[in-house]
């Protein structure tokens, strides 16, 4: 019955990796694209791209990017009571039309960068658009800050892959029970990808924390 | 299986009702008594207060002055699998510590008022403090920006019961199915109070849109 935070949708914006230099500028275009777009458009617009674009190198939809591993436990954990959670660095509403389907995660427990949004009164329902601003960018120290506002709880477990992930790493920690701390490490060329660009710190900080390192070349059977 | 919206956790900020322009005063002062303080502290702190502290007129502590007939229809609405939230102005940590045992509802979904939040690294798990700043009021306009944030879709049922409850209760439309919009009139001077102060606008949207509006006189058999 505890709160879990699963780690990144990685996948989705696995042609940045190693290389979040590049994400204001992405993060400029993508908002300025999507002003003035009510919410229940940018949902169909991204439940589209998901589902048709192709990844640039993996050869397959963004759909059927999902690490098995980690979709496996995420549903040994929600049957085992678990809430879980996806808190990544991509955008919450992006995000929120695939992650029951690809992570078994309702859209309530999407956790993510968001723009800020106005709303609109009209007598057919008022109308939510997004705004070309970004509200916050879900990652470092933002991600327990996120957490928290979302769910009220410490993780019990939780998962990252970067740099970024520290801080939320850091605060699944509780004075009361054990809770595990996963880093996965990209290492598998053939499969997947093989670089630490982006994880320097994170993998220091699990060598001097005890947190536990997934090797992707040597842990997983199944990579999707 | 759909996600519904209560009302105001009114009692908790009943020393005020029909006197909203107060608010911000009132605001700035809890904001700077809070400055620094963990969240796991103000939790304490609020939940403390929330079990000694007397209303100033009604004679019991504010954990004894829940509506008996809202809390019914939680409870009517949760065996039925509906996911209820409290969307108040209230302050979202404020409220936590009690909303299981007062109304069902659990801590990740109460929606409320939040300060921003900062994060600080340490071995022991980090630690997230309130600073003295606003983040939003939910209120108004905010209130559907804040369901949309947190649940990713309409309310198919919300109750409000003043002027900033309008907004969320226009947005409790849906194209493919009814919804319900339940305004309660505080018309019971004996048991409650008699006002109509800070809901005028509510009760002419209530006329001319069909909204259901609830007689705390003549609707409840009783009230706490």
């Amino acid at each position: 019955m505890s709160a879990t935070t699963a780690g990144s949708a990685r996948c989705l914006s696995e042609h940045y990796a190693g290389n979040d230099q590049d994400l204001p500028t992405l993060a400029a275009g993508v908002l300025s694209a999507f002003e003035g777009i009510t919410v229940e458009d940018f949902e169909t617009t991204s439940d589209t791209f998901l589902r048709t674009a192709q990844h640039p190198t993996l050869g397959r939809t963004y759909l059927e990017c999902a690490y098995a591993p980690m979709v496996e436990l995420l549903r040994y954990l929600d049957a085992n009571g678990f809430s879980n959670y996806i808190a990544s660095g991509g955008g919450r509403d992006f995000m929120r039309p695939i992650s029951r389907e690809v992570y078994g995660i309702p859209r309530d427990r999407v956790i993510g960068s968001a723009t800020t949004l106005r709303y609109a009164s009209s007598d057919r329902g008022g109308t939510i658009t997004h705004n070309a601003e970004a509200d916050y960018l879900d990652d470092g120290p933002q991600k327990p800050i996120r957490i928290w506002s979302r769910i009220g709880r410490r993780p019990v477990l939780a998962a990252g892959n970067s740099n970024g992930d520290i801080p939320m790493l850091e605060f699944a920690a509780r004075e009361d029970q054990a809770t595990l701390r996963l880093l996965v490490l990209h290492d598998d060329d053939e499969r997947e990808f093989a670089y630490t660009g982006g994880a320097e710190k994170a993998l220091a900080a699990a060598d001097s924390s005890g947190w536990t390192v997934i090797s992707m070349k040597n842990d997983w059977a199944t990579v999707f």
